[in-house]
C-alpha cells in the first residue's frame, strides 16, 4: 500500500482513556453499517471490560491462549466455540431477538454444537435410531401456522443421542450418521418416526469449555431432550427441542435451553397407535404439536422489538436489511 | 455427576431481559474471586452486546466462525489472536494497564506475535541480523534505574525482521532463528548490536484478521521498528519498541503501538564509534537510554491507579493479589 493512500486521523501516545474513541475512528471508515456498528460495540466492549477488571498481561494471554484452545479443538463435526457460547447463554439469548415468538406458536431454544448436515432423508415412520439399548419410543407430531392451519412439505431435521449420551459425531470410529435424520411433513402437517427416548448427557467436558466449567463448579449436564429445525418457504427459520419432564437437570440445563412450553410429558403408545404405526402397544411415546409463524410475521415482531429496544437503549438507529444501525440523518 | 448433588437455582424460561442475572447466579459458586469477577463482567458484556446490536444468528454464527478460523491458524509461531487483540487496540490498552510507567522511565509497547523462544543467547557486539540486503546498523543502548543508577544483568530480548519486512518465523523454510537474540547488560548497563535498519511491514494479512482489516478499508501496516523486551529480578517487565521518526507509517500503526517517546532519530557512526564498535564510520546508528522501574514502583502505581478507576466507575472494591474484586465485606 502507498503511505499517500493512508487516510487516518494521526494516531500516536494513545492512551487508557483515549485508545477507545481513537480505534473506533480507525474503523469508522468501514463502508457496512452494520459491520461498523457491531465493531464499534465491540471495541467499546472490550476495552470497557479490560478497564473495568483493569486486565493484567498474565489474564489476557491466558484469555487468548483459552481462544486459542476453543479454535483448535473445532472440527468437522465439533463447534466448541457454539459450546463457549451456549455455557455462557449467549446462544439462548441470540435466538431469542432473533425468532422472536409471538403467544401460542412453538418457542425456540439452543442449537447446540451437535447439528450435522450428514442426516440422510427419511420417509415418514422411518426408524431414526439404531441403538439396540434405547428405549424404543414413538415420535407423533404435526406443524400447523398460527391460524391453525397444517403447513406440508416442512423440511424437519431431527437429531437426539444414543442411550449413552453421545451423539454419533462423537464416535471417532462411526460408519455413518445415527439418531438424526431429515423428514418432511404430510399433506395434514403430519410427521412421525421412531427413535429412543432421549436421555441426560454432559456436554464434552474434555475440552477448553469442560475445564472452565469445572473452575466456575459448574455442572455440565443437558437434561434429556431431542432436537428439532424446522424449514419451508415463507415461516420462520425454527430451532428448537422438547425436553422430558421430571428430569434431573430440568431446572439446571448447562446450556440454559429449558422452556417450560417445551417440556412433555413421555406418554404411552396405545393399541390403535400401535397398530397403526407398527409398534408396541405400551411403548413410549412422544407427541407435541408444533406451530410455525411465518417470516412476515417473525420479522415484523422482531423489527418492532428492535426499534422498541434501541429506544428504550435511548439509541438514535433506523433498521438496515432490518438491522439496527446509527441513524445518522 | 449425580443430580443431587445440583445447587444451583431452579434456571427455566430465561428471556433476552431476565438471561444475563441467571448466567451470573450460576457462575457466582466459583471459588476464585478473581475469575469470578471477570465472568461476571464477560457476561454482562457479551450479553449486552446482543442486546445492543440485536445480533442476528447469522452475524452470531459468522463471529463463531470467524474466532475459529483465528484459532486454527495459529501455530507455534503465529499467534492469530494477539494479532487481533492488537488491531483492536485491546494489547496496547492492557499494556498501558498492567505497566503503568512514572514520567522519566522508558514506556512499554505492544508485544505483537512475533516473539519466539528460539533466540540465542548473545554477547555484547554480536551480529544479530544476517540479512546481506539489510541496511548495517549499530544499536548501542544502555539501561539505568530511575534513580539514573545502571543497571547490570537486565536479560534483554531483541527482534526485529529482515530487510523484506518478514520475521524468521514467517519462512516456513527457515533453518534457524535470525534477526532476534537474548543478550544481557553490562556493569555499565551497555548493551550494543549489529543490527538491520528496521523498515515497515504489513502484519501479516493472509489470514483472518487479515480479512477482517480489508472488511474495515484498514491498512495492515507498521512503521519501522525495532523490539525489545526486559527482564530483571526486582524490576517491572518492560515490552516496548523503538520506531524510527518520520516513517510514513508513524501515525497510523496498525496497531497503534506508536507513542512519541519511543520514537528515535536514525543517527550515523562516529569515526570513533566505529573504531570502537568494529564497523563503518557513516553507517547507521541507533543509540537509546532505556530506564526500567522497579516491581515496587510498579504495583504501588498499577495498584493506585486501579482502585482510583474503580472508585470513578463507582465500583466497591478490594485488592486481591493485586487485582481489583469486588468488596462484598
Amino acid at each position: 500500500m502507498d503511505p499517500s493512500e493512508v487516510d487516518v486521523p494521526p494516531l500516536k501516545d494513545l492512551t487508557i482513556d483515549n485508545i477507545t474513541d481513537n480505534v473506533k475512528l480507525i474503523n469508522s471508515k468501514c463502508p457496512n453499517p452494520r459491520l461498523k456498528y457491531i465493531l464499534e460495540r465491540v471495541v467499546q466492549h472490550l476495552h470497557d471490560f479490560a478497564r473495568e477488571t483493569r486486565l493484567s498481561h498474565d489474564e489476557w494471554m491466558t484469555g487468548l491462549l483459552f481462544l486459542t484452545s476453543v479454535g483448535q479443538i473445532c472440527t468437522d463435526v465439533r463447534q466448541e466455540f457454539i459450546l463457549l457460547s451456549d455455557i455462557l447463554g449467549l446462544s439462548l439469548l441470540v435466538d431469542s431477538i432473533d425468532h422472536p415468538k409471538p403467544p401460542q406458536s412453538t418457542e425456540g431454544t439452543v442449537l447446540g454444537p451437535f447439528h450435522s448436515h450428514e442426516a440422510q432423508v427419511e420417509p415418514n415412520g422411518a426408524q431414526i435410531s439404531h441403538d439396540p439399548d434405547g428405549e424404543p419410543c414413538l415420535v407423533l407430531c404435526d406443524i400447523k401456522d398460527m391460524s391453525g392451519k397444517p403447513v406440508e412439505g416442512v423440511k424437519i431435521d431431527i437429531w437426539e443421542t444414543d442411550s449413552k449420551g453421545f451423539y454419533d459425531v462423537q464416535y471417532p470410529g462411526r460408519e455413518g450418521p445415527d439418531q438424526r435424520a431429515v423428514m418432511h411433513s404430510d399433506k395434514e402437517g403430519v410427521f412421525w418416526f421412531k427413535a429412543i427416548v432421549p436421555v441426560p448427557y454432559p456436554i464434552p467436558s474434555d475440552g477448553p469449555v469442560g475445564k472452565l466449567l469445572k473452575q466456575l463448579k459448574r455442572h455440565c449436564y443437558r437434561p434429556s431432550h431431542m432436537h428439532f429445525m424446522f424449514e419451508k418457504l415463507g415461516y420462520d427459520h425454527l430451532i428448537t427441542a422438547l425436553y422430558l419432564r421430571g428430569d434431573p437437570y430440568e431446572t439446571s440445563d448447562a446450556v440454559f435451553g429449558v422452556k417450560e412450553s417445551l417440556i412433555i410429558d413421555l406418554g404411552t403408545v396405545s393399541s390403535e397407535q400401535a397398530q397403526k404405526h407398527g409398534v408396541k402397544a405400551g411403548s413410549k411415546l412422544i407427541g407435541y404439536n408444533f406451530v410455525l409463524v411465518t417470516e412476515e410475521q417473525s420479522r415484523e415482531l422482531r423489527e418492532q422489538n428492535a426499534m422498541k429496544a434501541m429506544k428504550a437503549q435511548g439509541r438514535t438507529m433506523k433498521l438496515w436489511n432490518g438491522l439496527p444501525v446509527p441513524d445518522l440523518d
